[in-house]
């Protein structure tokens, strides 16, 4: 750990940082002057004031996502403020590129306001061609992106709740595969009522899968739960825990099919696995120590276990997912990420890992899979094309292609 | 013309803008992950939490300008909005990595509201070492510029005011030599009210020049006129014009040594010009046609002539002065550009014509000379660290070296 804490802190030092921007078309001497600046830039100006969509093909706009933090809930950190969210701001930046020759760029904000975020990044839309939010303590991040959703024509995704829903359901997916059991007969606990918790219910219900019991803290979130509730805790208590089921997440977990764990390190117990229907699956995604340890769970009777970490099987990287879905959106000039366009990433991921290879041990694949990004970008993009939200048309193999291309990752 | 328009418009459309985000450490596989990405990059963000002012030794910040504008005075274009501005501050980008290796990132606010652009502007300082405004219509512009520099601690710099000018002077500096008069003494008239002229009278005025007379479409702007007058114009009617001279360009122009025009094609005759004292220099810049043709004006009498065009000798190019300048500012982790920093570069660009060199058609420069941004950064390096705007001190020789080394222009 020491090692790794001075190789990081070498490297960023060195380099100042790991982003930089650069010319597609440097300007060298004053032909190159004549065409990138003044005068021949007045040109594409013109076309722009005269066609407002034309800005897609005459500037960066259309590879361009702003990441937007305002460091309140960075990593583990919690809220280190925007000047020291900037190292995982250009991080993010960098995957985006690395993996999906995505342009990405850090914004971090000087605020914790939800209307002055609002405001600022609604006000930043002529340059971005989508938005990422990220590492915005909830629940301010649902009303940030909800109100942007709504009032931005470009993109808005908060990774932090559908990545990490969509790599999980991918993965539940193929795990159901193998367990013989069906979206829309499991019965799923998910532990944790923050982003991701509820990103996950939404999403999974939007894909047919209809028993859920939510659990914070104090247990079971149920209707009318009179402690500990907020209005998302309320308004996902209507539709989740029909039978107003009580207690804690011992008592909730028994015979259940699924437990998605987003919460705290030692949550589940191996008696709780024990407790649960046959075959039981188990996505445990505290960082860096999750509900249950792998060993662990697989005594208890897991069918299929996995977690967030590189160093267990079936890991829950967010890297699978966001390249490939803004690539996608970008691609087909998207005015937002529906459901969708989710569900078609979900899909993509899961089918990646074919008849054959499927296993307990391989129900995601790898993050460095060099197939993803291009899967999840044509499939996305074609949905995009399907529901109305792309402003033209292309070709889906296309997509794949030129992601191909763009990506620099290594397989392995 | 038409050649030059569609080239442009290739360019821009085969590229798709003229700006990339590049990483400057790839991911290429896991172990690229652990140091850029999770879980090696909380380290620099414990450190920037720890200690705020290392955000410039771990981020880009340190090297990054915010190109800013709202779009309502692109060019020669107007108020054409911020999409439409977007190739012209892409190449503003590319100019600032060109020419000093600044990586320089694009702005466009959908709004014109000065409220709004200064919160916005505001609330993105943990991500940017310095702000670039560029093409926001006067008055606004001033009144943005002013709050942002009282309020942010990072550089704020108008550059249609402050780049032109420090070049105007630059070049009057060497003028004045040519014709042995001293900036003391001469009388000078600017023609046109607007960001660049307004600030051209600011900035040399602090260096020591005293008599002016400002003039706008109504003619000369005095104390108490009763008709076109603003808040600005008041101001600057306090401290020029003492003689409190009415009338047109025409009237007061005569006897004067020095025509700044920053107005409109044609603003100044032959005749006016031979109305002038012995030895007249004459500053047309006019876009695309000066107040005065050169040839006309030398016939006319004119010592020095210098435009806007690179197709004439003197041109007053903001490109020498704000790549050097915030190189300068962004080495020394400057909070500010303060007057210090704008004639130190003043001298800089003007000290680069050797005596030997000096000639009427050689008082400013060649913009692609590779020789101007090290010597401007090095010399705003030097004046930010004498006048206490300097957050670190710094070998200003580095700089300059620094400087050459960033620099991709080719000399000619």
């Amino acid at each position: 750990m020491t090692n790794l804490r001075e190789e990081a802190l070498h490297m960023h030092r060195l380099k100042k940082g790991k982003l930089e921007t650069r010319a597609k078309v440097p300007v060298r001497n004053s032909e190159d002057l004549s065409l990138a600046y003044s005068p021949g830039v007045a040109e594409p100006c013109k076309e722009i004031f005269e066609d407002p969509q034309s800005v897609y093909e005459y500037t960066v706009k259309g590879n361009m996502v702003a990441v937007v933090s305002d460091g309140t809930a960075v990593l583990g950190l919690g809220n280190i403020g925007p000047e020291a969210a900037m190292p995982v701001m250009e991080g993010k930046a960098v995957l985006f590129k690395s993996f999906a020759g995505v342009d990405a760029f850090p914004i971090c904000l000087n605020t914790t306001d939800v209307e002055k975020i609002v405001e600022t990044v609604k006000v930043l839309e002529p340059t971005f061609g989508g938005v990422n939010l990220e590492d915005i303590s909830a629940p301010r991040c649902f009303e940030v992106e909800e109100r942007l959703k709504k009032e931005m024509n470009i993109p808005v995704f908060h990774d932090d709740q559908h990545g990490t829903a969509i790599v999980t359901a991918a993965g539940l997916l193929n795990a159901l595969k193998l367990t013989n059991k069906s979206l829309q007969e499991i019965k799923v606990v998910v532990n944790g009522a923050g982003a991701a918790g509820i990103a996950i219910i939404k999403l999974l219900k939007s894909m047919g899968c209809k028993d859920f019991i939510l659990c914070d803290s104090k247990g079971a979130i149920y209707e009318g739960r009179p402690y500990g509730m907020n209005d998302l805790k309320h308004e996902l208590a209507l539709v989740t825990n029909r039978g107003k089921k009580e207690g804690s997440l011992e008592d909730v977990v028994k015979e259940t099919d699924v437990f998605i764990g987003v919460s705290v390190e030692g949550a589940l117990s191996k008696e709780m696995v024990q407790s649960m229907n046959d075959d039981p699956i188990i996505f445990a995604m505290a960082n860096p120590i999750p509900e249950i340890m792998p060993e662990d769970a697989k005594e208890a009777g897991a069918s299929v276990i996995g977690t967030g970490r590189s160093d267990f099987p079936n890991q829950v990287n967010n890297v699978l997912a966001f390249p490939g879905i803004f690539r996608g959106a970008l691609d087909v000039y998207a005015t937002h990420i529906n459901e969708e366009m989710k569900v078609a990433a979900v899909k993509a991921i899961a089918d990646l890992v074919s008849e054959e290879d499927l296993e307990a041990d391989k129900v995601i694949p790898a993050p460095f899979d060099p197939r993803v990004a291009p899967a999840v970008a044509k499939s996305v993009a074609q949905a995009a094309m399907e529901t109305g939200v792309a402003r033209r048309k292309v070709d889906p193999e296309a997509v794949a292609r030129k992601t191909r291309e763009l990506t620099i990752i290594e397989d392995g």
